[in-house]
């Protein structure tokens, strides 16, 4: 496998999973999801332990799943609960897997490692998806690529420029000095832009004429969640490259979540701590991102296939990939983590 | 590969074979079929010897093929009776390979394995399909699935509530006990409710009002055929489960062939000792049993995806399994007898 | 790999290529095919060096190309030209390989091999194509069977009988005398008849009565290339095997390059010497050649099928495969000579 095992992984967005089962392959591994009546989530092994048909095209009794095949009943904590032929006497040794599964920052996010090692505390922290004062949505799409080549797109905003040409590249971006840093399990590609004529948009989110400090600060979160914080506050407001809140601010929101080696889930979004009731703008905002993200899909679906036929080549790197890089070598480190510990 | 080779398998109903040859890949070998004019069936290879092209695509001369490409002319013995250029000498040492095949019981049978051990007497006994005072119908599926599965399906009936909720589900056969016997290749499942109330169906076809003793046999013949003897008679009327010609009766008939290790041949059908010239019964049973075993294929085909995605998983037996875990230790005792005579 | 791999294979049709680039895998690498503005052709590997975006989604500027993910741009000659930050430094070591491509005979010949060793006078000499003279079309489809069976097809005109009976078929062919010779790196099949009947469509081209010399001359030129020239001449006009210019003359042309071990791209096309300047014939002996390489391609395609089903069957030669056997030895020893060059 090419992912990191130990961590949390988005497995939906909130919105998604109701009583209905919903069944999906994370990490190479089938998966159902469901919520129960108090509206907990659930996620166990798509495939009933008695002759693997796949739970999720089951039945919902209560909190409870009966397979369609034999009806072999199962609890929500994945223990039987009632053999095929009711009157048996129940054997609670026969269980399906479950999966740690902890809905937070509108997002229900799954630990398909080892499970004594799943803690919440290590969710990635998310805070402007669920913060007062703040409204966040966005989308999901499949993408048939490698989660590692979203990173590196999403960590290399130099793309913009031909991929994004006819939606979002700005010149002014790329000319910007870029400050790339790591911490821990974090990559930061910083740009502080000073004293710069407002674009439209951010001028209309500001409601105020006049120059303004402008930072855009892309984040990667191990092991595979990139957020970019952007954003305007007057000049002589005090905002600095560490804190800014004098302004507005929007983070745009990637969470990447292996399918199988070469296929992903992909969920994005955008918070903004603006303008929070215009529902209008929230829909535009939307509508905006579905576009541009699928201009980057045809991109990444071409390079994967590219990378499958072309074998013997390998990819480079040149200074504008530092991003990508070093996200990608941070996600090694804590691959051979893993393996070291499996031996 | 996961079969019997040497047996006889349905390769085709009767009908569905004429002059035209007929392609179908059979134990994992491409074969093609078709009549004589005497009538009598042929089974060979399906490539020409000379550069493999597919035999089926070829031209019927009387009982013999001529291959589409270069026209050399195969008898039905698969032996060469003209070459590409008709004025060469025919070289007899070309020939294509020819498999036993014996028309019996309204299907035609073919045999995979050792040429010499193709006894027609081990073809299975299925008297019911061609017995004067009988009458027999059905018809044929691809499934996507390992044949196997199809044998745990119809070697458990508990399945019938989940499965068949819709439409042939009975509480009452689920509730009579079930008595499993295994007799040399056959594993037998019976239940036997004496002075029962007749289901409406079976009080239609007897013709009679009052109670009657009612049968449900269930029996695997390997290596892959299930037939099921169902029926009722009049209470009093001496029937017990060994003999049961008292009243009147039906054999439901599941023959599977395997295509490749994850798909099969599935033959269906119906025999009956009643209403034998009844049309409209005919199809209204042949349409019946065509939408039961359309929901066991969706259920079948998606146990085969679930059983691949799941390679780690293993499937569990339950006390209903008996039927289908002692089918497959017949197919697996087979099997084994099959490798230790090959080394 | 099954092809040799110092050699040059068509790549395309003269008229397929411009200034957009063309992909297409020959020899099983994905290929970027354009022209410059001075007409001159360029192939280089489909995958910008960078991050293997295919870069036949790139844009054109000039006669360079620039990548569509982030803007590397490449000249011609395959060598870095600007650095996705425009700004920065060209590293002229960064470069994506480029294949010798050469116009010759109204095609595009490409060299996968040993560079050093593509030599374009290695390009077979399909002089009918290109002289004075001479008009020349034809077209091009991709077929799903090793090139090979290709040419053991072209190299056996017996199977027009069988194959062809609808179009092309012509029992005086099979009747003739074949004589084979192998030439260095060309296999021979001839046939000479003198003095026979004109059949109408060569009557007509010669525009006169009378019995005619006729010859058909089928000659494979190493590594994948058959043409058959064939024609007549007034009797007594002096024609011979080897010199037969006193009448008309038409050379049919095949170009097989492969794709994948399994696939083809199959340039096809007729050059005559008589009525070249009547488009309407051109047109008709376009659409009959299209119609009788279509019957060709079923049985092609259907031939690397069973080929595949049947891994245990081999195929068979007889002496009407002369014409294939004795082209596939020559590959073969081509083959085995580049293996020992490895080695």
């Amino acid at each position: 496998m090419t992912w990191v095992q130990n961590a949390w992984y988005v497995a939906a967005w909130d919105g998604d999973v109701g009583r209905t089962p919903l069944a999906r392959t994370i990490c190479g591994q089938p998966v159902m999801l469901y919520r129960k009546l108090d509206g907990s989530p659930v996620a166990m092994r798509d495939a009933c332990p008695h002759r693997l048909l796949p739970l999720s095209m089951g039945l919902k009794e209560g909190d409870s799943i009966r397979c369609r095949y034999h009806g072999l009943k199962l609890g929500a904590d994945g223990v039987a609960e009632e053999m095929p032929i009711r009157t048996d006497a129940v054997n609670k040794r026969i269980c399906v897997e479950t999966f740690p599964i902890v809905e937070r920052h509108r997002f229900l996010w799954i630990w398909m490692g080892d499970k004594a090692a799943a803690d919440p505390d290590l969710i990635p922290n998310l805070w402007p998806c669920s913060a007062p004062g703040w409204v966040f949505d966005g989308g999901y799409v499949r993408v048939a690529a490698d989660y590692r080549l979203m990173i590196d797109n999403l960590m290399d905003l130099t793309h913009e420029t031909y991929v994004h040409a006819g939606s979002i590249g700005q010149i002014e971006l790329m000319e910007a000095p870029l400050e790339t840093r790591v911490e821990g399990n974090s990559v930061f590609l910083s740009r502080w832009m000073p004293g710069v004529d407002a674009p439209p948009f951010w001028r209309t989110a500001l409601g105020k004429e006049g120059d303004v400090d402008r930072w855009q600060i892309c984040q990667f979160v191990a092991p595979s969640n990139v957020i970019i914080d952007v954003g305007v506050a007057p000049v002589g407001a005090g905002a600095t490259l560490e804190s800014h809140d004098q302004g507005v601010r929007g983070f745009v929101i990637d969470c990447m979540t292996p399918e199988t080696e070469t296929s992903m889930h992909y969920f994005w979004g955008m918070a903004r701590n603006f303008a929070q009731e215009d529902r209008g703008l929230s829909a535009r905002l939307k509508a905006m991102q579905a576009g541009v993200f699928a201009e980057d899909i045809v991109v990444l679906e071409a390079q994967q296939c590219s990378i499958e036929a072309n074998p013997q080549e390998k990819v480079q790197a040149y200074n504008i990939d530092q991003g990508g890089i070093r996200s990608r070598q941070i996600i090694e480190r804590l691959r051979a983590a893993e393996r070291a510990e499996r031996t």
